[in-house]
């Protein structure tokens, strides 16, 4: 059987398999999304997240189809004309995108692919509204310190802060009081397959959207940040949702709480560590990123310095590990390793002796 | 165990279990959405779609997180200015809602819940750009007659014509050629788990879609029909999707190809017949519809004249059976039974027996 480090979709949380024979046993895709029970799924799985992540009570929890959704709904809903965008590789740059494509204005502090933000180099013109921070960077495996955060925040009292997480949730250990909303898909950091992102947010999100609803613009339909709100404040959804991988996400934030976060964080720098160590030592292999400071935790990537990416996934394939490739431009010269709570030290340390033997 | 006769969500399509867990032996929600085994994926689930539907080789499919979003993408993407809808219930309301809050100028023939229109009283503006056509309402049980789709088109040779088959696939038997598009989400007549819509499109669609971008309108980002058909051709979805699901639901038309969609139609039309003659005998219970060409044949709705829908409910509830109230203001006075593949002949028989015995 064949494990996957793939950067997302990944292998499953170990609850997974469990956790939907028991939504088949007990037909929970079958009840109307309007019911009590459903209410009860819903407020289960936001509730162990805010216990998992530290939520305060002033955020709130909506679930989308992805996590691509919710790049279009913080723009359609929060951003009447400009977004400022930190963009150092394809997820940020695409985040960026959709702004054009929604014929916002939006401007930018791009790096090179794989570099790290001088934070001090930041200047947010006065004019955008809303910030996108990446904070981890799927594509190149940057992270963004999140101490940094704050000194963005600290010359941006007024604008809205959004953080992309999507691949270092639950690791990343985020300050909500200075953030005004922050966002993963599933199939990443919590082992859940794809189909759902979560979106987290404040007042401040719902103020904004209100204020553009009233002044006109149209902030979108079903799942307007208004709409999502107004039936997240009901533990409900507006649309049928899929009620299926919204408690499967349950149990799995539920495990993820047994076992306790701050063991999670730990392990994960362990295996983290590891992973570069292996990569810094090996002679046809090397980390991407130079800056410690600027690793992802959950995402590591290396160049590949003897052969190609598929001589390597090859290689780690036969022995039953399967990793990414590097990501688009990147595909043949660079690899990505996730490191999920789903991945054990056990397995990681088979990995890294894998990785040691590559080229010999 | 109880058995769900909800009008959708609804019982699960009998291959639908043991699809999951060939899905997660497989480990296919671990793989990537760009690998050769995602493309094999989604070519068997469209291929099995056309096959069971006969559609034709100029329409294309993709998927969305539900039906919802397909109103909202065929309005950004297929309309500068005036959609028409025809509006005979809750649903294709809010589809014409849609509309509005994305800044169009919608126009409408609209008769009274539970109404069926009247083809030739059907006057379509010329300024509009696309009819949006309510073949099977939902909240009402309404069914709009296929055959009055040809008149529509006879009399709009150039405009899109847009059908919500939501709640009546695959029973629905539709002509591809005087259509433009037509769509659905899973957990209603296919029995799959919610999460996922069904997008069937063809060309003049994206045509349309291409001018309006050529104009600077904006017509989305990432599920704008433009991206999706690009994805789309080549067996692929702009974001990582709810894989799962589309690779169950190609189980479940597997099952239902085999099964023949000829023989699924007969089966719908006779467990159909049987509940309106069973709510026609009844002292207590009577269709909604009276008009017989205007019943829907997979979602039968019957005012309670005796208590309320709750007793009815609770009546059936004790023998096993669950069914749905009547949607919105109706909920009190009416109830609302699925009739979908899922549900058998022998269950159905069961249902009409209790049904008699209600209020004696």
């Amino acid at each position: 059987m064949k494990i996957y480090l793939t950067p997302g979709p990944s292998e499953n949380y170990f609850v997974v398999e469990e956790a939907i024979k028991e939504a088949l046993q007990k037909k929970i895709t079958a009840i109307s999304h309007r019911s009590k029970e459903f209410k009860a799924i819903f407020g289960n799985t936001t509730n162990q997240l805010r216990e998992l992540l530290e939520i305060p009570a002033d955020f709130s929890i909506a679930f989308t189809g992805s996590a691509n959704e919710i790049w279009e709904r913080i723009l359609q809903s929060c951003v009447e004309k400009e977004s400022f965008h930190l963009i150092n590789g394809s997820f940020s740059k695409k985040f960026y995108h959709f702004a054009k494509q929604l014929n916002l204005n939006p401007s930018k502090y791009e790096v090179d692919f794989s570099k790290g933000f001088g934070v001090e180099n930041i200047n947010v013109p006065n004019s955008a509204e809303l910030i996108a921070v990446i904070q981890n960077e799927t594509s190149s495996g940057v992270q963004f310190p999140i101490e940094n955060i704050a000194k963005i925040r600290e010359k941006n009292k007024e604008k809205l802060i959004v953080v992309d997480a999507v691949s270092s949730l639950p690791y990343a250990n985020l300050d909500f009081s200075i953030i005004d909303s922050v966002y993963f898909s599933v199939q990443k950091g919590f082992g859940v397959p794809a189909g759902l992102g979560v979106w987290i947010y404040n007042q401040k999100m719902v103020d904004k959207a209100k204020s553009l609803q009233e002044k006109g613009k149209s902030t979108g339909t079903y799942h307007s940040l208004l709409e999502l709100d107004k039936y997240a404040q009901n533990n409900q959804t507006p649309e049928t949702p899929n009620v299926l991988e919204i408690f499967v996400l349950g149990k799995v934030i539920e495990a993820m709480n047994k076992k306790g976060i701050a063991m999670i964080r730990r392990e994960t720098d362990y295996k983290a560590e590891l992973l570069y160590h292996t990569l810094e030592q090996s002679e046809f292999l090397s980390p991407l990123i130079t800056e410690k400071s600027q690793r992802s935790k959950t995402v590591i990537v290396a160049n590949v310095e003897k052969g190609t990416s598929s001589d390597v996934i090859a290689f780690l394939e036969k022995k039953g590990i399967i990793i990414g490739k590097g990501y688009g431009s990147f595909k043949d010269s660079q690899i990505r390793i996730a490191n999920f709570p789903t991945h054990s030290k056990e397995l990681m340390e088979q990995v890294a002796d894998f990785l040691m033997e590559y080229g010999k």
